[in-house]
């Protein structure tokens, strides 16, 4: 953690500015429901004119995985947790009533009855809205991760720890853990 | 989104004004301790003559669902979703050591014990100390209900959108997402 | 919650007194992945410089239960509540992929081959640092505990309420619920 407190210092300088409101997402969750949450909030909140940070970190890793699932991770552990755990938009279950499936794939037939769009395409048009999408450093180690964004989607550009988030929450009108 | 976002646009006027501290809750889980959390919170900070906002979204809906169950709903997905998640104050269940009712059977009873008001209970305390109470008209729809208060408690009154819990959020001493 | 707000006026008080900025968590899951990410932003935060208060709460209390498991509490329901959910820094569990035990070991495997300290290191860890840990006097009685801090680890000197929590957090640059 030391050497995340030095990058603090120097973001700290850029905040007299007043510039517009943030909104800043930690994603821990890779439950279906709550990801659906913390994408409507963060386009809602880009599209009213809020600076929006995601943070995903443990299982809100999953959501920002490629899709692919490639299995670049070293060692037997890493890789059996990369089978295991392999993530992805698409693979994103209900926390509750998953029912092998039944529950899951019947809420995404009603999402798509009521218009709402999928993951999948939330994560494109928070990319549009400048959605700001973050993965946790520190624990992309302990998910059998390569700690860099090749594991990831192209929207995710960016990869920072704790004091990253923290810096952003306070700085932020809003700051929500999901 | 396009619609809320116009909503905002004329809340924002108000905000000068002083006025008591808000405290803004997004409740997304129906888990009966999360309930139980979410409740404790907004009545102490209504009581703390705090203005409280509590947003009912994804299975936190069945909090305030009516306990009969009407089953209004259109369709043969939506009345089966109805069915199995059939919500209601009364039905809720712990997230861990639910050990098919007889662990929440036993934290109820040591509620009463503890002198410790239902959720029932809460809901219609919250109401008396002015808490605002809001379903999510968004997730309405991918949770098989129709989309106006019918379904609900008479104690709420409200429907809105992310839109509406990130305009409350923004002016809020304190904002959670439970 | 009446003698609740009583505090609250008293501590009041003292708010105008710059100081340095506050980090408060609310902690009600008792998961191994929630544990660790409250305590990686707690510690991060106490090492920014920031003043952290961590409030546990329902499953957050297993956190900071003793790991010997003293079994004092009274009443046959409370013996069995206790024996069931023994709690202690050790015996948390992954949310998913737990798997009968494997995949909380292979995290833990993984932890300490990225070097990152376990929860009970951490929770050392916090308090070297500063970071106030509370346990919530309301909900010890629901999860079958005595409501002083002889359940809990020697790091845990203050019980308090929701009206703690919430005054903590409107004084709070970053207020979060995990």
């Amino acid at each position: 953690m030391a050497e995340q407190t030095q990058v603090i210092a120097e973001v700290r300088d850029d905040e007299k500015s007043a510039g517009p409101e943030k909104l800043t997402i930690a994603v821990l969750s890779g439950d279906l429901e709550r990801a659906l949450a913390a994408f409507m909030l963060a386009t809602t909140g880009a599209s009213m004119g809020m600076e929006v940070n995601m943070f995903f970190t443990f299982w809100g890793l999953n959501i920002i995985k490629k899709n692919e699932g490639s299995m670049r991770s070293k060692g037997l552990m890493r890789k059996m947790l990369n089978m295991m755990n392999r993530g992805g938009s698409k693979r994103l279950k209900l926390s509750r009533f998953n029912m092998l499936g039944m529950g899951t794939w019947m809420m995404k037939k009603l999402m798509k009855e009521t218009h709402m769009p999928s993951i999948d395409e939330m994560i494109v048009l928070a990319k549009e809205l400048g959605v700001n999408m973050i993965a946790c450093t520190t624990t992309c180690g302990v998910m059998g991760l390569p700690s860099d964004t090749t594991s990831f989607r192209d929207e995710v550009q960016v990869m920072a720890g704790a004091a990253y988030f923290l810096n952003e929450g306070r700085k932020s009108k809003v700051t929500l853990f999901i």
